[in-house]
């Protein structure tokens, strides 16, 4: 597939789905979260997607820092792929991508959900702010520029409702 | 662009990608967020979409229940696409690739953050569980299946460490 890279746009949003935005890339890291390391792991996890498509989305999720390759087999050259700490904390995306589907494309209740190991509840996960404790809801918020924003962007959010809902 | 559908799998995350998992579709989202409403306006704020895609993209998430299209001139007939209450909810999934790509790909600090607009002060945007107060670590947690799951996905969550890191 041909496509515009996001690399060079300055979004922390766009510079993320530059590694992780093809189709099926988060799927496989899906797999990986589900416990999946080895090559005929991810393909059984994922039955419909092309051998040498999982071949280029996981070379480029390891270039992307996702996966650490390790080779464990010499005689055959086998390797299998290890999420990376930024590959695990792709954690709460994944999450998020969950949640709005069991609520939005899943007419008969959750396909997934969390349970708390200890207590054995059912989590009920949302986005909060550390700061207040409280849910993050975009009317409480704006957006505001970080120190790697460029002066585009800095325009951009003074002259929008930014990120508000 | 060809590419398997991925609306028949029994998975939230894969049924969320097949309605915004396209190149572009999240960052059209995004631009609806900064207050893009008009066809030219997500064309500002992505000026390297090529218009034709860009009228796929956005008609697929009119499809996905993301947008309302609106007609706001008869002659000619122009319309502005309106965040549902479904694209509203997708807020915490566009924060926390914000997240993720400010922690992993922005080498000189955060490119954007979110500001109380009461306090004045910078959230610390994080994914928590309503029920414990606290942060939804991925080891205090596991997958099990919802009324909506089939035996195939129930067997795959007992046989895998699921989706814990």
């Amino acid at each position: 597939m041909q496509h515009k890279s996001f690399k060079g746009m300055i979004c922390p949003i766009a510079l993320s789905l530059d590694r992780v935005g093809e189709w099926w890339s988060i799927l496989i890291i899906r797999e990986a979260f589900y416990g999946a390391k080895k090559f005929d792991e991810f393909q059984k996890g994922l039955p419909d997607i092309a051998p040498n498509t999982l071949t280029r989305r996981l070379k480029r999720l390891v270039d992307a820092d996702v996966f650490e390759r390790h080779r464990y087999s010499d005689r055959p050259a086998r390797y299998e792929y290890v999420l990376t700490q930024c590959g695990r904390d792709f954690y709460p995306v994944l999450w998020s991508l969950a949640i709005w589907g069991n609520k939005h494309f899943s007419p008969n209740g959750d396909i997934i959900s969390l349970e708390n190991l200890k207590t054995k509840k059912k989590a009920v996960p949302f986005l909060a702010d550390k700061v207040t404790g409280k849910e993050l809801l975009p009317s409480d918020y704006k957006v505001v520029a970080g120190p790697a924003a460029d002066n585009e962007l800095r325009r951009k959010i003074v002259n929008r409702d930014a990120l508000a809902g």
